[in-house]
């Protein structure tokens, strides 16, 4: 299934050309006030209303997809956890590029770690991306975004899926410069996640999609998530021995190379087989 | 005003040996169901309640403060932002300890930014920190906390602090390792806060404040917020010319020297004055 939410927060299902609202699926679902739980409601929701949902899909209204406007598919992730340098290619170019590296040198990722991006950063492909700082480099980073779906501490790499939700396109916008990447990677509207979520039973392999951006009509990323160094089991096994991974959590999983400066206007179309095509717009000045 | 969080989600208001229950005074506020907002509901909507809030102040019950479970005063952080290297003498501690640095020379906070700290690594000072990883050295950091009260962008420090909501004491607990320290400090159970927020009104400069920590009686840090780098409200200035800052954001203000490891059962005892004194305690194994 591909869920997404849109317009003034409706869930819905994409269904070809069109999507099915299911919102009044989760009408019986306890939706908790003040203090907030540390999951997104819908993702945790999900399993528990799935055959009003199944019956939301056969009743429903059916609004053309071409029409509404896509937002997160998660609205609440708890935390955004990010891979740095996580396929080679990236590394190599970072590391011969001083307006990516700084003066840093890139080995791998346990020497980092992995990231988180601000939760305030979160926008869905139908908002302007902003770009923060206009004297400084503002780059497209397109990665394969991993929603966890179960609660996941110390997770084995031999079970990491079971704790998946579904994937979707991840944007993870970057000003360059000497900072710590958390802090270059969270202004507001740096993390585009969408068109929506594919559940984990249409994806087989996470670790096998083609994924590519294009600016302006030009292709400037493509790769294929098998060149992964941490795959995705791998990430959920490493940053879950850390912190505790709640529903609606995203891992952004890194990005290949390619990456290159954005301006104000550029049209950024983002693909990744299995999952779609979204096209985010950077604002104009 | 010295505004907690107690027991089952209680709001209350420190007076002396007691709290006031003051849940009652936010009862006709609006409590936004999901989507979840940006901000904390209590932090975001104080003001507009303060005079039901005094009110409760004068008929609400009273409950001795010794025997209630204080809870983090922010119940939901949109995020929780951190100064690294933001005292001379802890830099120069960094620099001369590889046990701190691994390999790193620290310079100053521009060539670092501020880092994020997971929301879920948020507790009160009554719920125990864990150790992640028991071979890996565990660090307290003592800091002054701030808690934004308005929604802030692109602030001049001149006026950064009209957006404070108040103060409380942070404990950044540390894993120390190669990795970012957003990583090595977002653990579960990393981020306490408390005991209590003192609103800004009652901290007229929060750059002239003493702080310290005791482990198990023994005194560790001492300093004053005098000697930070970047004062609170060039933090905000920093901090908010990146992305918004949202009322319940936190920002904690970096760490004096004297960090040293924890382990198993150990009392923390952190006093900032004009907050007060929070004990923590380190779970047994």
């Amino acid at each position: 299934m591909k869920l997404c939410i849109f317009d003034d927060n409706r869930i819905g299902l994409v269904l070809g050309q069109d999507i099915v609202d299911i919102t009044n699926a989760f009408a019986s679902s306890f939706r908790p006030a003040w203090p907030y739980p540390k999951y997104d409601w819908v993702i945790k929701n999900f399993e528990g209303v799935r055959p009003r949902i199944e019956e939301a899909v056969e009743i429903g209204p059916r609004i053309p997809l071409a029409g509404v406007r896509l937002r997160s598919p998660v609205a609440n992730p708890g935390k955004i956890i990010a891979a740095p340098i996580n396929y080679k290619d990236h590394i190599a170019e970072a590391n011969n590029d001083p307006g990516i590296n700084h003066g840093k040198t890139f080995t791998d990722l346990s020497k980092l770690g992995v990231f988180l991006k601000a939760n305030s950063s979160v926008i869905g492909c139908h908002e302007d991306i902003r770009i923060p700082i206009a004297d400084r480099r503002t780059d497209h980073e397109v990665e394969l975004a991993v929603v966890i779906g179960r609660e996941a501490k110390k997770v084995s790499r031999d079970n990491a899926l079971d704790f998946v939700f579904g994937y979707c396109i991840g944007l993870d916008m970057t000003v360059r410069g000497p900072e710590l990447p958390d802090f270059r990677k969270s202004a507001d509207t740096f993390s585009v996640l969408g068109p929506w979520i594919v559940t984990a039973d249409e994806i087989s392999d996470p670790n096998s999609l083609d994924l590519s951006i294009r600016v302006n009509g030009q292709l400037r990323q493509e790769s294929n998530t098998k060149y992964l160094i941490y795959n995705v089991q791998r990430l959920i096994e490493y940053a879950s021995a850390m912190y505790t991974l709640y529903p609606g959590d995203v891992i952004m999983t890194g990005t290949p190379a390619g990456v290159s400066p954005v301006t104000y206007g550029d049209l950024l179309e983002a693909s990744i087989s299995g999952i779609g095509t979204m096209t985010a717009r950077v604002a104009a000045d």
